[in-house]
């Protein structure tokens, strides 16, 4: 049975198309410094976004027309959903997703008929993937909707919802590893704090820590080899959320000893959130060796919470992709539309103009920052500018061996001497060049 | 001489007088939880915004009325400054002062008619530190305000400016000795970015530690033993500054091994542009056990960029002396005002008002966090909140003694017994009282 | 029967007293200049987040704890919050309400449905009116929930829609009228646009104006004279709301010929998120003599939503009591607290704590303005400083009876003579010993 | 003689040359909607940041390195500056300049002898426009640098400082008049107030209305056509700018009845600081008949000061475009580069790579934006979106010939609808391939 009749598979047209469901750029097997555009780009759907958001706001009620929706039997619905899932993500050929636990599946009258329910869904999920091919990206914990977790869920004020929020990571895993999931995703929903009046912030960070100590240790005792990621957000829902950014994350991996065990899940609005731009964020994983998993999507800079929109902002997209050729590539992690359609793109086909716009941007974005990189655009422009650290004065500050006198006789002797221009607009300039012509 | 005639030593008069140029809740011999309140907020007389801040902005030039620098011999003019200074510090009964390097100083024609410039004012500065008992909070220096500095200083492109830094460090350093500063703060006014098109931010972070390590070094060998600080400070100048917030820059001291060597000097309107409240940076240093000293000022948290506003609100104030209450007190450091008169307050009078209007709100938000620790309003409301980590299986939470598959049996058997409301309000109305009645 | 068991009426118990279910300031029949303390402020409950505001946010359920709600009879429920509801406003000696329609009661099959159960619980509240000799402050409709609405209501791009919202305005207009409410509120909440790629920003300002003028004309055809406000917001649902701030709300007005119908229901947190203080606002609509009423809270100016939270900060309430003491107090309107209680604050007697604090903060806040009026701090400092407009050319400005050539003439001949300070400082700190002594 | 040397004229070479010093989509002659991009985009010099700009910010001093301005004699180095100016748009191909009257002349000992420097520069100005045919596209008067307008100019407390202000502004219309400028603008740049403590916000805007007009009178005096423009900026310096945003200012024009002799001339950066997208300001611009002038720069939206950035985005390119192509082009105003090379970007050659960006972006902006309106991408699908107001109720809405009652008939009848999706996604989409392929 089909759910989006009338939609074929989306294929690649090329640039000259005028079919607005068709890519432009993403075309899955094009080779792109050795490697084709899908291996790069690992394009994931999230479940949560695409099956289960219904263009709720806090000021209104959802509009999102879902036809499969329509029953009063929430088992039924859930495993419908699975059914539309794979059948969205066959048509767009995306070969990964993510979901979170409560996002698949209805919670029972207990932890336990949950547990089984989960387990029910989880079935038809299994079978799905082996019909498909498609694989999950990463598995996580809604441990944040319940008004148990209003306290937090890790660093809840109490030990009940402690061990509650423990109990329901330990069954997402073992779900995950029953899916060879790739990895599992840390964020935080409410793993903050609304007010210090009330909030003992040393306590509750020494507990997150335990509770990511203990997730890694269960992990290892059930065998599962994914990837662990923690996911940075700033502030919502929480007033100060404790995995800030990129850097606030690291310091606590580093303070608990946690490094070895995580790497992180960038996403584009949460960077913003927290000030950063999107590729600072990656660019300060990649330089600390944790750039694990991207969320892409896209904020509105000129507004203050999570827009979550979907990415088609082009620049971001290159400077993103750009990265992550920095670093390599993806290994585990992968791109995961962690990104909605507007309130007002209520119909079923806006699921596929919008993963059509992001998975596009993408692509274009792909293409663009492997010419920057064969060219050696900016790499050649740093390597030049910081030349004075290859030899002389330069390499001894490099190699750490030299002290303050050494520095001071340098300087008498030499002063400052010739500094370059930084050249912002002229790189700008060639960045654009890159992009359009 | 006088410089500030007609302005007599400032007293405490209590909340009845009408006088402004008086003190109606700063009485430094008062005591307070069984210390005075001069040893408790230690107020230091900022340099560079009371001695050389002239409300220069971007959009316009001085306005500032300064009598005493109506010279133009700079040498004559530098110290004329410091007997302004020291009069300005008796007559307020500050007895601490900060400075950077260049603020005292002008600068010669190479780095060696600096330096001896520079030794010449300090003979001055050291006899008024002699002859009045003031004391030096810290030094520090200015690499960033001239042109050689554009792309930073221990985080430059160019491995001359990286050494020209280090020597004006080094001479910083031995004048803060001279001067038995109790610290010496890192700011790093250009350590950061513009642009990542033409950075490489994994060699100018490494380089940046190894400055701190060899300043360390340094200090070791001339016998400084004041405690260094890092100022965090998100933005401005540079788009990215390295040293974005608290919990940043502890993941670097950590990262490269300088946690035992440094705390933190934080601003609060530094914390503000970074997205936090004052309160939870100093909370953050708190935790981590190195809160150090503090830049006080505020900020217009509708406006983005640091305005450095003298400290006037009550409630910023309560929760930072609250917190350093809770740290058991200031050691080396103390309560630096990092605050400059508005432009449009260009007279000199207008210095005392506003150190008046600073001093006073810190006094008063002594004795409201006092009062606040002694009736342990908010410190028993968290005991209460958190008890449940006290036995059970909060304890083995605690303890790190635990399983998941014990806190699963745990949450089968109990679920999530009674979560208690956070009670924001009524603690939020309870600090009221405390400062009003 | 009483829903709030436990809790007697709060009493005023003066700031002695330790009892946190008490008004330390609130003093109903105190006078403050000529005037009692509930005339000045003229307190009103806001039905919706007090009555049907459940604690949800974007990323959770509801967690408030209503045991009255309990059933499953939505026309039942209805019924039963009007009388919790005025339990409510009498146990707190509230002597106002606010409403939206769909506020009080359910919606039905259809319009007419609607209409007609809201008529029935409108004969419920009208009752207990009579009972209690509480007063509407105003109504309003919901016109933004509704996914008919998902593209705005008087800004839709569906003419439908635009009739359907008249249909829902006008009878929230007859209801307000039959309970004699002193004004009516519009506060556009889906009246902006998320993208201007698809939208007619000019043809739905156009429409929004005949909205209003419709509107107008309904209200003299029925007899209405209740006071006519817009409550401004800048963005939040809508990427950017029409009605962004007082200045273009007036500007509105003006261009549309509806300035003499319409005055501003001002609020804190929208204020801040359009980047001015609420005293800001307030004071643009006082000297433009259109400051209607005031929808008291507060915002975290660190986050960038509208966080609706209990306002309790002192300088507000200080700031806000001043603008409209000078503005002669509220003639239809007064304080009404579109404030909701935080999600984590989850039990009944949260409100009333909230409720306390809040209606304290604002009592301590009159009886501050007033001080600062009566004494003249801030007046006779203005009135100093603007003095040289009183005479000679400056009176001649202000006449508007002068050219460029004679203030030429003025300034070859005189300069600018001498400028004094704003004294910034020193004004701060008098405001806080007014507050705090 | 040449001050670039080594630069020559800078030409169009298309989108493959491999020259950076070129021109790949500014081809000044080409044709767009039958009109030469030139005249389309009336590209324009700011004379401030491109002559006297030295890279100074508030933490450090000037970096730019300009040989010609060496000299200690200030009115040699004003004129050698016209020199450079003229030099520097000649090889540019830029057709217009801007100036405020404190950037081409040094001021003197008092007013009649600034003046009277103020023509001698005029004179070398107006020889260089005869001999290169390059125009003024508007003048202004720094009325905000000098210590005199610390309280404002138009809007200052003191009324000698009105008269200054106002005897400036006379001066610099005559000199504008002089050199046929197409118009005049005010930016009030400390037109606002920092605390309403010791603000009378009332009698300031007064005054700010009677300057203008006063202005608009001399004007016709002297026979001065051009337009006058006001330019919107919400913060900075001042802690609220009079001339908040483009609403803003419409509302005060109207108020005060000047809407007749006023246009605005719209900043990107400007416009983002007030939390508006540059395309919001132009299109309420455009839908009120007063889009006069752009000053073309931006923001870095993470920055919360005024960075005057070189306009490098398309899409904000493309949309500002858009929004002057539908209002019919400009008249008297133009595109003004109101931006400024990085601190960092200090050699004379980064002024060209600087403008060469700009100009290049901007002409792809005007490409795209013809090409979006010849095929209707987005004025088709608004046309459609709004059909419904074409006919019948809709049709009687736009007319304003309907009434409430009139409209609940149709409400009642129809309810509501069809909907349609806002289709955000897809249109974004499109917008990336109009400029991408």
């Amino acid at each position: 049975m089909a759910f989006f009749n009338g939609i074929d598979k989306i294929k690649f047209e090329g640039i000259n198309t005028t079919n607005q469901l068709a890519f432009r750029h993403y075309n899955q097997e094009e080779m792109v410094m050795g490697k084709s555009m899908k291996e790069h780009l690992k394009f994931s759907m999230s479940y949560w976004h695409t099956l289960t958001g219904m263009g709720v706001d806090p000021f209104g009620q959802g509009t999102a027309i879902r036809p499969w929706d329509e029953t009063e039997d929430k088992i039924e619905q859930a495993k419908t959903r699975v059914k539309v899932a794979f059948e969205f993500m066959e048509k767009l050929g995306l070969e990964y997703f993510c979901f979170h636990d409560r996002d698949i599946a209805p919670e029972g009258k207990d932890l336990a008929e949950t547990n089984a329910i989960l387990d029910e869904i989880v079935d038809v999920i299994e079978m799905e993937m082996q019909r498909t091919g498609i694989k999950l990206l990463w598995g996580t914990t809604n441990a944040f909707s319940h008004p148990r977790f209003v306290h937090g869920a890790g660093t809840s004020c109490n030990a009940d919802v402690f061990a509650y929020a423990a109990t329901q990571v330990k069954k997402a895993l073992e779900i995950t590893h029953r899916l060879n999931g790739a990895g599992y995703v840390f964020w935080g929903g409410r793993e903050g704090y609304e007010t210090l009046l009330n909030t003992n912030m040393g306590l509750e960070l020494d507990n997150l820590a335990t509770f990511l100590h203990l997730a890694v240790d269960y992990a290892k005792e059930i065998g599962f080899k994914g990837q662990f990621y923690i996911e940075p957000k700033p502030k919502e829902p929480t007033k100060h959320q404790y995995d800030f950014d990129a850097a606030t994350v690291l310091g606590f991996l580093r303070k608990y000893d946690l490094l070895d065990s995580f790497k992180l899940n960038i996403e584009a609005n949460h960077a913003t959130l927290a000030g950063h731009t999107f590729q600072h964020e990656l660019a300060f994983c990649r330089e600390n060796g944790v750039l694990g998993s991207i969320d892409a999507n896209q904020g509105d800079i000129l507004l203050g919470w999570d827009t979550d929109q979907i990415p088609t902002n082009i620049y971001d997209a290159v400077l993103a992709m750009y990265e992550v050729l920095l670093a390599g590539g993806f290994t585990t992690g992968g791109l995961n539309f962690d990104a909605k359609v507007r309130r007002a793109s209520f119909e079923p086909i806006d699921l596929f103009y919008a993963y059509i716009a992001g998975m596009d941007t993408f692509a274009k974005g792909l293409k663009v920052a492997a010419k920057l990189l064969e060219d050696g655009v900016f790499e050649n422009f740093k390597e030049e500018r910081y030349a004075s650290y290859k030899s002389g004065i330069g390499a001894k500050i490099r190699a750490g061996k030299t002290t303050f006198t050494e520095l001071e006789q340098h300087a008498l002797q030499y002063g400052v001497r010739e500094i370059a221009s930084g050249r912002q607009e002229m790189l700008e300039n060639i960045l654009n060049q890159y992009i359009y012509g």
